[in-house]
């Protein structure tokens, strides 16, 4: 089976139907729902598939392709899906906005998560002259810690946009009318999550003769092609909204989706695979922290002021293209 | 006599005291007397423990300690008291507000400082094949001319808030009344200070038997404990200000103080290591300056708006914990 | 002949009076041509001096020196020319005002370019265990991908300030009244420009018996010397703009150049130098890099609030010198 037959069959295209439809059925709930659906509905579901594929990975041991899945996932989701969301969206009207508080606090929070990835991986260069016993339970330690510093901050930014400061996070009520009832769309949402997970199996299994059919390296699957196929449904979601120009939702998955990856999904990660006896540790390439810091600067400076256009939208694509093709040709970080 | 024992015979807390008093005398005043006030005297009293305890260590050749205790002392202004003060101040006020212009110009002077740090770093690395006489003129000279562009622009900073552009930082008049007349508050202030030093003595003299007690590294007593050691002043005095909702007094104190550390103690450092024939120069690890860096980055995307709120505080807070931990296990930079 | 002598034949401060004239007489035409004016004749003919240059080293296999030119071009634009500007504008004119959102584009620009640029520089350090032949070809085609995918964004750009968006960078009508006709000034230019390009021919033959008159290594001379001769019209143009409180030329000038060089030229001599058969590739080096990281982010603080003042101007010189004595006992990079 390969790659892009695995592909085909995640519906993901349905998935993101079914995002669009929750995200607009719970919008026309009061103000508070709207953000609560937002922020966890979309960015929650769109991450499933990241959790699902990395679990079957780390049973396999393969921790760098989880790591490297996990940081082309934040760098898809920051420039390819908002980058193409801000161009078409863009092209369709003058100048969007959106409300530059909650994409601020979340650039802070990636700040957060690039200073997460820095100081572990500048701590392991300095490890040079130890056995590796030591190297092993240092790591984990500091993995550890700072994995649990990241989900407390999640959930702090959490409490503080929905609980303590939500006021500043309500937008304008949506005009969406969603034609599905609440329990229909939260069922189907369940039954297409269990789908992807079902294939994501399928999809870990089938890499390896992927990989040697395409010529393709471990590394670039799991740095670029993993994720725009676990980025599916926030794609074609993202994208939709900002044609709608609701921007502010677009910045909730693509944004919100990268926080949480960073903040969420890689910390549960490292306590998930220790509990199952597959150790990863919080140790990612320069490389990695690279690319993470570069999308996080780019994407502060881009939305800081509250407003898209084309212009930006093609500059975080150009970048991500930057990106890909400079990792394309390496073998390992 | 251990770590604990000398820490406890500071008189920290009665430092702070003072020295809070004196900004509330001095505020009494004209507004011009205020703004000299906040950035100097709360600035470098708060700053004088580093400087005799770098005055110290350097006298013993312990020039990488002293480094990393001013390292640490940037960093933990920026993060650790300004992250408490935020946190703490938040949960009292729901929003705090103050001037984004003072907060900016103390931004752009940490990335000058960031500059000053990062390239003689990269300087340093490109010295391979010299003789080790070579790369200590070449290294002092760069240090020099570095040092001297850091104090220069820290005086014209100086100039610029308190003379030619003055009228740009006033705040509005403090409502504080002083207990205690000015006299007074600057003899105790200086009779305080003799007393830090004397005991800033003691500390680095206890050190290494301390050190062996608790099994930390130098290098983590200097970046971690020696700083919060020499800035609990600023710590309690921080907060304070914060409780207050005078958080403009709370950034001249954290933000202020690191500036003052990065732009003129640790230039004055390598003039006076010099002078007394210990010298220091200004090349620091690439741990070092990515901390600093971080910091940075944080401190400005978080202050560029001018508010502050307990999510803010509980994120620097993280980061300096993240900072802690990867430094604890670290035997050399 | 020396390089001082070959610095005084260039008749750069006429350069610089005819691109004022020009941009001056085309200013007096409508709004529009004054945005085309800006960005493309005062940048533009400012360039061809630096593209001119490196052309001719370039057929001499110089490569390592038209990177460092290149390099030292935009950070020599982005610190001295818009330092020295800010610094002695500021000393006239208390606070002057610009154009916020054209100098964030360019900021943005600037981080593609830095995104560029760290990016290769990562890849090529990951090609340890390769042949030479597959070093070369794997570098020739990230250099080639990058350079496209920078000419297409620079491109981009200029659609978008000049076309779709053209209204958002309107500024008031200039109050300049040109001297010369347009097709003087044309003329003039023009003609300026082979002078120029005939004694940049003459300095690229003459830099090597002035190295070793005055001992500077080679890549001092390319990351400072060359650019500051190369950057004289832009200096003096910039400064000029600058006095009369028009900030907004003197931006398009310094940052407008330095975002050319970046985006359009570097990229322009990737494919040039393949063409004429001496191939030049997009790796720089770490040093390189980070001078270019730091420069963007100054200038990212100091321009985000579309203000100016004589700090801002000392602060962006300092950056500069401290640039320039670390390079300056580097030997290579």
């Amino acid at each position: 089976m390969t790659l892009g037959l695995a592909y085909r069959c995640v519906p993901e295209a349905e998935l993101a139907d079914v995002a669009g439809q929750l995200a607009a059925q719970l919008a026309a709930g009061p103000t508070r729902s709207l953000g609560l659906s937002k922020r966890l509905i979309n960015a929650t579901f769109g991450n499933v598939t990241e959790l699902v594929i990395a679990f079957f990975l780390i049973l396999e041991d393969k921790t760098e392709i989880v790591k490297a899945s996990l940081t082309g996932s934040i760098i898809g989701n920051l420039l390819l899906v908002l980058g193409l969301s801000f161009l078409l969206g863009g092209l369709k009207h003058e100048e969007q906005t959106y409300n530059a508080r909650s994409a601020s606090i979340h650039a802070t929070s990636l700040v957060l998560a690039v200073t997460a990835l820095l100081m572990p991986a500048l701590f392991a260069l300095s490890q040079s002259g130890e056995s590796a016993q030591q190297i092993f339970v240092e790591r984990e330690v500091v993995s550890g810690t700072v994995s649990a510093v990241l989900i407390a901050l999640y959930v702090a930014a959490l409490v503080f946009t929905l609980v303590t400061h939500e006021h500043l996070f309500r937008t304008p009520s949506a005009e969406e009318h969603p034609s599905w009832s609440r329990r229909k769309a939260i069922g189907v949402l369940l039954a297409s999550t269990a789908v992807v997970a079902l294939e994501a199996e399928l999809l870990v299994s089938s890499l390896e003769p992927a990989l040697e059919d395409l010529g393709l390296s471990e590394l670039f699957v799991g740095l670029i092609v993993i994720p725009i196929i676990g980025n599916a449904a926030e794609h074609s979601s993202a994208i939709m909204f900002a044609l709608r120009d609701k921007v502010d939702v677009t910045l909730e998955i693509a944004i919100g989706s990268s926080t949480q990856i960073a903040l969420f999904v890689a910390p549960a990660l490292v306590f998930i695979s220790l509990f199952v006896g597959h150790p990863m540790d919080f140790v990612f390439s320069t490389f990695e922290v690279a690319a993470v810091a570069l999308s996080t600067i780019l994407v502060f400076m881009i939305s800081s002021d509250g407003r898209s256009n084309w212009l930006e939208g093609a500059q975080l694509t150009g970048a991500y293209v930057i990106m890909a093709i400079s990792f394309f040709f390496v073998e390992a970080l």
